[in-house]
């Protein structure tokens, strides 16, 4: 970028201040469903670089509530802090027999975390989360944290709904899954236009994040079912099972990241 | 409605199924956003039908991210269940001198709510409402219940800005404000296309609210702003100047309405 | 309304700006792709009240991309002019034998134009509509209108697919189809909240319409397809078999209603 | 790109479906309305990098009304084709003498045109626009292509109205504006996590258009008005005065790239 311009990102000005995406430390805080699954390896190879692992056959689709800010400035106008989106996390196994998670898909809904997941090698497309609110009261609409509150959380991509799950509360305590247990291998890289013929070149890195805090867990039996779609490709996972599945809310800073060392 | 059709709303079908608004029980949870203000009478004959009363000069703005459900069925598939909407009330004496809360103007973004409001009398169009959640862990974005926490909330009508509130928390107790504190006058009616020239017939009507529950409401420091607008007329009520503020969760359960005493 | 007060809809104020829907005249002007089609009459009284008639096996879908106004302002802010829908037409014998096309359903996406329907007795609710466009350029993305441009309409209702159409032009002129054929009868009516437990009163309407004015019709080949919902009624149609299509532009203005002779 | 993977951007797989932007080309068909402008030249510096230019006082503002496609059946599926977007030009001359135009913003409702717009070096980030659309009809609501029509297009950024233009056709012929007269400088990078504090590397490149095709261009008289607003940065450009404006529609495929000269 040019000398003494600001932008983190695009557009590119002296001030930065219209930059889709402000330089890290981003905070996030958000109401998070996680629905751990078990998955089909035998397509492992179209959806996990070889170099980069193998399907261990575990993982985990999260609902995400986010709200997001860098200064604190977003949290007073809300479009540029909230969003929703929907994750899914795969377990690899790295040839040299290391366990990481990795995102083969993930859809949101705006786009200041659109390019945010882009430059952390979060494969982004827009779509659109619905999930059910857990509200501290005792009402037949708030879904209280309590045995037998029933809770909905679905993915729509390009007017299809791609995504369904329902949640019961069990009443028991819950234990963090998929990305909240283990590091997500990010592929960073765009094509190059001007050779629109050679494949991006694409680095995998890891998140640098910092200040992770989060609520009790809670466990809830839970239904998953990803539905076709013609673009979509969630179905090279196969038949996902359920294995498990919590709530509860999570938070915590991205500063940077670093190289997966090869 | 024909016989043995079963529709609340249109579209009308046997079984009614496809109905926009199911017949209540309507059941609501919701995080709210309260901002009492007090407001211009001058212009009252413009805003509240001299018939049904004038303005006392109190009021207040609701900001509200809303559960509905009727049998629990929504809450599995939250699109149908959940919207947002800024309620403006104003507080009306009627000619006897009871007082009530009356509702000029309410944007709400689902088209089930908008209907439903147009039962109850609430002159609801789309637009669109941010707020700040607060969520229950100590992080930069999750503006937790506490004194100093930030939020904010906002409204949008037909792509113009038209409100903006920016709360802070005390962390002391705060008060239930607006149309938590006294019935709202509804205005139902609908123009007849077959006489476009008269003006609709309008019926004053009181809600029948069930099962009221709150969470404590939290105080808060807040400042308000109106926009210009060339099609919306909140500029009727003056200056807004706020007179108080609270956050927090209500459940209640609306069965129907009963016409206002003449 | 009180005396002196000009909304024709909710919100109700002195100067009638805010209200949602302006007075006729409502001047219409839209981009059409119709897909006649012949359908299952043997839930026909699921469909149709049986005062009013009984479907006769024939209908049309139409996909409308219009543009709207009242005096020509909303033209030079095109977000109050502006809205697509899905119209579902089936043609029905009145029980003294007269034809007249009815609507059962259709989604739109302004409330405008919702609110607009519900006064005319055309059942709307929210739902998005995508309809390529004949584009007056030789190009392969501009579809223009000649032999084997092809061009698709879709339907998305609360997050899923509901209707699909794909056409292909013949190069031959067309046919004016459904609606275009026949006035539509409308059933104007809103159950009364003061009475939850019993079934709104409907009224049947004819719309009063002027200045009809269309482009050529350009004939197409269609498929059609509905999709599983599990709310909306379209399957009571049963298969919906094309039977003709055409596309073009159409012109009119709505001036008022009249009630449906008995 | 891991080898055998065919995705040309992320989600990466085997297969490539999924790819949010397949490679080119890229056929484009779409409405413009182009508003040509003088600018303020005294913060070029702000808005293009001294290395790349300086801003020569000229400049454009389209609205454009695309669909796109790559082999023909994203015009089956028109969710898609189909996006609208606000384009600000502005030229340059080269420190060489060479005139270009440069693109410091542009706004767009579709999350495959944002990062295609990326990849090409224009900084897309969402926004809403809206556009009159001229039908061939006579008809109030038609805007048909006529000395008189009238019409409008305005943008909107995260919940606040940016832009608004009214035109009125003049009923002669129009020019070729903005973009269409001259290629337009990408700024193609995006920073790169691992080294946060560094600011990002930037590519200058040329689009290679093929196949460009338009109707004929129809002249306007127009106002344009750009509006307060606490993120975006277009009032670096000072007042934007009208200089002409032109209607009509465009075709062209883009191929692909080549870097800018030194």
């Amino acid at each position: 970028m040019a000398q003494g311009f600001n932008s983190f990102t695009a557009p590119y000005t002296a001030s930065g201040r219209a930059a889709l995406v402000p330089a890290p430390p981003w905070h996030y805080a958000g109401w998070l469903m996680n629905v751990a699954v078990s998955l089909d390896t035998s397509r492992s190879a179209e959806v996990v670089p070889a170099a980069l692992g193998r399907l261990t056959g575990q993982g985990c689709v999260h609902f995400a509530d986010w709200q997001a800010t860098t200064d604190g400035s977003e949290l007073l106008d809300p479009v540029y802090s909230q969003y929703r989106e929907t994750i899914v996390i795969a377990e690899i196994e790295r040839p040299d027999g290391k366990r990481y998670n990795y995102c083969p898909f993930i859809w949101v809904d705006q786009d200041i975390s659109l390019l945010r997941g882009l430059l952390q090698g979060w494969p982004k497309k827009l779509g659109t989360t619905w999930m059910t609110r857990s509200l501290p009261i005792e009402h037949a609409a708030a879904a209280p944290l309590r045995a037998g509150s029933r809770l909905g959380a679905t993915l729509t991509v390009k007017e299809r709904r791609l995504v369904e799950a329902r949640l019961t509360l069990t009443g028991q305590p819950g234990q963090p899954l998929g990305f909240l247990t283990n590091a997500v291998v990010g592929s960073v890289g765009l094509p190059d236009l001007t050779r629109p013929d050679q494949p991006p070149k694409v680095d995998w890195v890891l998140p640098a994040i910092q200040g992770k805090v989060a609520s009790d867990w809670h466990a809830a039996e839970a239904e998953l079912s990803v539905l076709p779609h013609p673009v979509e490709e969630l179905s090279l996972l196969g038949e996902l099972k359920v294995t498990g599945a919590s709530v509860g809310w999570l938070g915590m800073t991205v500063v940077g990241a670093s190289p997966l060392a090869k």
